[in-house]
């Protein structure tokens, strides 16, 4: 297909779709002339990847080209995982000194209970330890003290994650699905939690401004 | 204390401090003389919060103003929470046409299994369906037939969020910590989730490029 058909096919502007190519984030066509090219089902494919890992994801154009780039490379899908994860991961806040030394030790605890290896100097480590310091500076100990509970329910989830790409037909399909269900699975597990804390808040401290039909579920 | 003083305790620098003052993010201090002011404990707190809601929670100033507004309001855990929610909340994908319909249709479903109560055109379930609509897309199947999983482990990690904040002596504590744990909870959470992850798939993919030592936990 043309440029013109692969924007109607992909829902993504022209002027995108040449930005991306110029990136590098989306392979050249084939050329048919000297400025014209013809383009397949796998570039819209690639272009619904990269329109949700830059607009649902909010991942920078470097960034997708390296994740894309780590798909593209023949290997594993724990390698490809592993290279996504460090790209997507930007610690928020930077653990030092003595506290950064308490919540380390914290941590190494809970990986230990969980059977967790915790590589040091890996962003993942580093964005655990610098969210702890910041809740720890702020002397939120029981967020703390449910740190042992948060562990164990995120085993559970990763479990579903690891579930949901487990028995694709090629490796090819199966990094690509697990970097999809990795970016975007984290605004929809944080959304469904808000929507089970709002229940679970208003079962607990009550909701004067709920009038009895609005506690019918699925409304 | 003076200014200076209210900075080192803080670590929060003094021009910093009078955008903040200026923003209406801290109340102003007790006057002493024309130009200088006195400041106390209650200051220093809330200049952790704030700093925690923006370089933690990378929350707009906007935001972080009306989150302080709905906390200094006398009302129920509840209603903070839900103001503060709101605020936090902004969708990432917007949901239209029939994949609306359909994805909507799933949430209800998983909603009544849940006994959740969904409220329409509310910022969360906007999110929700934002996501929802963008994983259907790129057809990652498997991602939603979990939807009831990952909802249930929702209500377990809400539960959590909710038992860190229950049986705090006063309701001013009980909002606050309730908030703190809302905005940090979030990437604390996604960074352990990834942990497990990176482990999960190492135990179901291998990991090639490990040593037989680097299975060990907590190294």
């Amino acid at each position: 297909m043309r440029m013109a058909e692969l924007s109607r096919a992909s829902g993504v502007p022209v002027p995108t779709i040449k930005y991306y190519l110029r990136a590098g984030l989306l392979p050249p066509g084939e050329r048919t002339s000297p400025n014209q090219a013809r383009y397949g089902e796998a570039h819209v494919r690639r272009l619904r990847l990269v329109r949700a890992l830059v607009e649902v994801g909010k991942l920078p154009i470097a960034t997708v080209a390296e994740v894309l780039a780590a798909l593209d490379e023949p290997a594993s899908p724990h390698h490809v995982l592993g290279v996504a994860q460090r790209a997507v991961t930007t610690p928020r806040a930077v653990a030092e000194g003595e506290t950064r030394e308490r919540v380390a030790q914290r941590l190494r605890e809970v990986a230990e209970r969980r059977g967790w290896t915790i590589k040091p100097d890996e962003p993942v480590t580093e964005a655990v330890l610098g969210v702890l310091a910041t809740v720890n500076e702020l002397g939120h100990t029981h967020l703390l003290d449910q740190l042992d509970r948060y562990a164990e329910l995120a085993d559970l989830v990763a479990e579903s994650d690891v579930d949901t790409v487990v028995g694709l037909p090629s490796v090819e399909e199966t990094v690509e699905q697990a970097v999809i269900g990795m970016v975007l699975g984290e605004p929809l597990f944080a959304a469904l939690r808000r929507l089970a804390q709002l229940n679970a808040s208003a079962h607990r401290f009550g909701d004067p401004e709920c009038d009895p039909e609005c506690e019918t579920s699925g409304s």
